[in-house]
This record gives structure tokens, C-alpha cells and sequence, in this order.
């Protein structure tokens, strides 16, 4: 099953964000990806100053775009993250649409990023976002499959609960930062992989060194064993990567993990 | 706070496994450890033919020495674990004394080794041995710890008990093979210390090409970062490492993972 991650540069110019978009899925899709991935705020720059200007309801602006491309191009389109508006609430939001242009689910980020640390990073993300309050399952003509949103990749329990709900692969559209990406970013993203014996794809924007906030970019596909079967670097570009979904199953035979657990102990 | 990892070399003769321990322990304690740590199964050959013959009650045998080495040298020691048998039943036992000979806990490992990888390794606990059923906490004079053994690491929701549970780190005698060492040794590890902020050692027997499980090695102790902070090789030998306990509150309040958790939602 091909997967592509569509690491894309992004601008203070949502047309021209949603314009980039729509090529490289384009691309992605003449390379024969059947599933392919935007990264976190991928019409918008990650910058708290910028969510509320950029917001859109469901189903209106880029929710539509997404949606005519996943029927042009006959595939499924994990749209990144957009600064979703609900009742003045912005939320965080991924959409998912499959290859008829139907919305398959819609995840908010559920952990919001508030980080501080002495000597790197400050981001308070609960200064201007609220929070979604669910995982969120898609079932896909090739599989069923968790969204998650950058920072839900933190917390292990989001993931398991995830990987006992079914899913095969955890699509994260994220945007570490220059802190965090070179501490943690493949570690956490093998370590979820592993430990739930399913894929994890991290999307990223490319590096921008000029914006507030820089990205670390590396996105990549992580396999059940833990493995990294495809990163691209910092710069722009498209990674296409086939995921032998299989590979699951027979992992979780010969190392039952998921089987093995205590839940009663916990 | 200094910690010893003592990665012994392990023979079939109870007798010798136990004087070598003393002698590693005896040195860590000059070399100024203050807790000391010994690998899974130390006196017995990590195999499911030797675990009832080895097997020992508790407060009898090798418990008894722990007892009074942790009391001669005055300090705290992790014993690894033995095979304990009580009411027939084997257990895969961690005993920790205190500087006084007191025991601070005994760990049964809850999450027994069944794997069966096609081309690699085949091994059956649960053929032979009964299983824990609780996580264990350990209050000493420098702080509060968890203890796990080995596969107990595979699960992170075994490790985030223990955290919400105020460990400042998790003590794993362990023995990984050679499939799953290069593999998955480092990377467990590692995030278990990161998602969970706490320090983690690792100490597993020397490599033995001779025995029938040869154990992977490489005992480490990670910190609140993920990042390793001292480990060894294959072969025999003693790492001392300095564990700076305050770093959890520090990367605790700079990225406060624990307070971010969103339990109704897993």
C-alpha cells in the first residue's frame, strides 16, 4: 500500500499553501500513492498570531479543496491540519477524504501543545486553541487507520488505545520543532510503532529558517518492528514509501504484545 | 545519586554465581555506588530446564545473601531476580534490600516471555513459570523507583503506572536476546524514560555465545531525555553512572507530559 508524505514548504499566503498542496498531491498521486499526507497547519503558519486569521468552518475553503482532490485523484487524502472555527472555538483539525470525495472522519488535536523549556522552545498552543476530546478511527478501502496531531504523539495511551481499536498505521501530521525534532522525533515515532506493532507516518512541513516557528522536517514511516523505512530530510519534497500492512499481523504473532498485556494491573 | 550495574557473566553453578555477584557488588561499593544492581535470572542459566531445580522460598538461600551484602557495604541492592517457588509455583523474582538488610520490596515479573519469531529466537516462560500480579514501587532513602523485569519493559502502560505512581525511575533487570536486543533494547529504553520522565537502567547479564539464550548485554541507564548516559559493551564488567534525580522536575516543568495526559479520553 503506498503512502505518500508531501513535506511541504509553508507560506503567510494561504492560496498559495493551498495551491502547493494540491501539486504535490498531484505528484504523489502520479507516483502511484494510494493514501497521501499534508502536514500540521499546512494552509497556515504555525504561529498563534495567525490560527484565528486563518480559521474556516467545517465544510467550507480548504475542507472543499481537499475534498475535490481526493475525487479527482481517486485517492484517500489525510489533509494535514487546518485552524478549524466552531462557535468561536478554534480547534486543530485533520480531515480525512476517501477516493469519492467523502469526508471519512475529522480528528482535533486532542493534546494541546504548551511547552517551555529553559534555554529552547516556548509554544503555548491553549493560549488560542481548544481541544478535541476523542481519537479518531478512518476506515479506508485498505485498512482502518488513527489520526493523530504532532504532540497526541507524546502520549503512548492515545496510541494504544488506537492500536487496540484496530488501526494498522497511525498518520501523524506534526511539526516538531529544532528542541524537540532532533531529541525525539524518531525515537517517539519508533517507539509508538513498536510498541503498538502497527506503521506510524509522521508528516512534517519542510524547514523554513526564516519563520517563528522552525520545523525540524524528517518526515518518515516508522514499521511494526520498529524500523524507519523512509525519511526525507529538512528540505521540501515528496516521500512515497509502500507499506506492506501484513507485516502486522505477522509481527503480533510472533511477539504477542498486544495479547500479552495486564490490563487488570494497570 | 550513583547507581552500579553489574553485567556478570552467568554459569551453571549456583555457588559461583553468587560469589561472583558479591564480588561485583563488593567493588561497586568502593567504586562509590549507593544502589546496586544485578541482572535477571543472576543465579540461575536464563533456561525454562533449569528454573525449578535453581528455584529458592523466599527468606531462604540467595535472599539471605542479598540481605547481608546490602547491610556490609550499606547500600541499596536491586538482586536482579531468581526463580522463588512457593506452593509449587515458580515466580521470576526481584528482591531490593536496604542499606540496613531490610527488604524493600520483591517484584514477581507480570508479563511473561512467550515469543516465537520465525528465523529467530523461541522461548516459552510461561511453560514453566507463574506470573506477578501488581507493579512494585520501592521507597529508599534517595527516592521512590519502580522494578520490572525484562518483557515487563515492552509495556508502556506498565511504566506510566509506575510514574503516575512517583517514580523517579525504573530499575529493569533484563535479559535480551540477540533478535531482540540490537533491536529493541536501546529504543525501549529510551522511550520509556522520555514519555515518562524518569531515569531507566537497564542491567542485563554479559554476553555468553556458549549458553542456550545468549543475552544481548549492553546494560545502560537512560535519562528523563531519552538520551543514554552510560553503557556497556558484551562483555563482563561494571558501569557506574551518576543519575541527577532533580532532572525529572526540571524537564517535568519545562514539558509537563504527566499533567498533559487526558485520562478520560484512553
Amino acid at each position: 500500500m503506498k503512502i505518500a508524505l508531501c513535506q511541504m514548504k509553508i507560506v503567510d499566503d494561504k492560496k498559495a499553501n493551498i495551491k502547493k498542496a494540491y501539486e504535490m498531491i498531484k505528484e504523489a498521486s502520479i507516483q502511484g500513492a494510494r493514501l497521501v499526507v499534508l502536514p500540521e497547519m499546512f494552509n497556515c503558519p504555525y504561529s498563534s498570531k495567525y490560527f484565528r486569521e486563518y480559521s474556516e468552518k467545517r465544510g467550507t475553503g480548504t475542507y472543499n479543496e481537499l475534498s475535490k482532490w481526493a475525487l479527482e485523484f481517486g485517492i484517500t487524502i489525510v489533509g494535514g491540519s487546518i485552524p478549524e472555527i466552531e462557535n468561536d472555538n478554534i480547534y486543530n483539525t485533520s480531515y480525512t477524504f476517501g477516493p469519492e470525495g467523502q469526508c471519512l472522519g475529522a480528528h482535533r488535536k486532542v493534546h494541546l501543545f504548551d511547552i517551555d523549556i529553559p534555554g529552547g522552545i516556548r509554544f503555548m498552543e491553549s493560549e488560542t486553541l481548544s481541544a478535541g476530546d476523542s481519537y479518531t478511527m478512518i476506515d479506508a478501502p485498505f485498512g482502518r487507520f488513527g489520526v493523530a496531531i504532532c504532540y497526541d504523539m507524546r502520549f503512548p495511551e492515545f496510541f494504544r488505545a488506537m492500536a487496540l481499536d484496530g488501526a494498522k498505521f497511525v498518520i501523524v501530521p506534526a511539526a516538531f520543532n529544532m528542541t524537540t525534532g532532533p531529541a525525539h522525533w524518531a525515537l517517539t515515532a519508533r517507539a509508538r510503532a513498536l510498541d503498538n506493532q502497527l506503521f506510524v507516518a509522521l508528516c512534517s512541513p519542510a524547514r523554513d529558517e526564516h519563520s517563528d516557528y522552525v520545523a525540524y522536517g524528517y518526515s518518515m514511516v516508522t514499521n511494526p518492528w520498529g524500523e524507519i523505512i523512509g525519511n526525507l530530510e529538512q528540505e521540501e519534497g515528496i516521500l512515497v514509501v509502500d507499506m506492506e500492512l501484513e507485516q502486522c499481523e505477522e509481527i503480533r504473532k510472533g511477539l504477542p504484545l498486544l495479547k500479552h498485556r495486564r490490563p487488570e494491573i494497570y
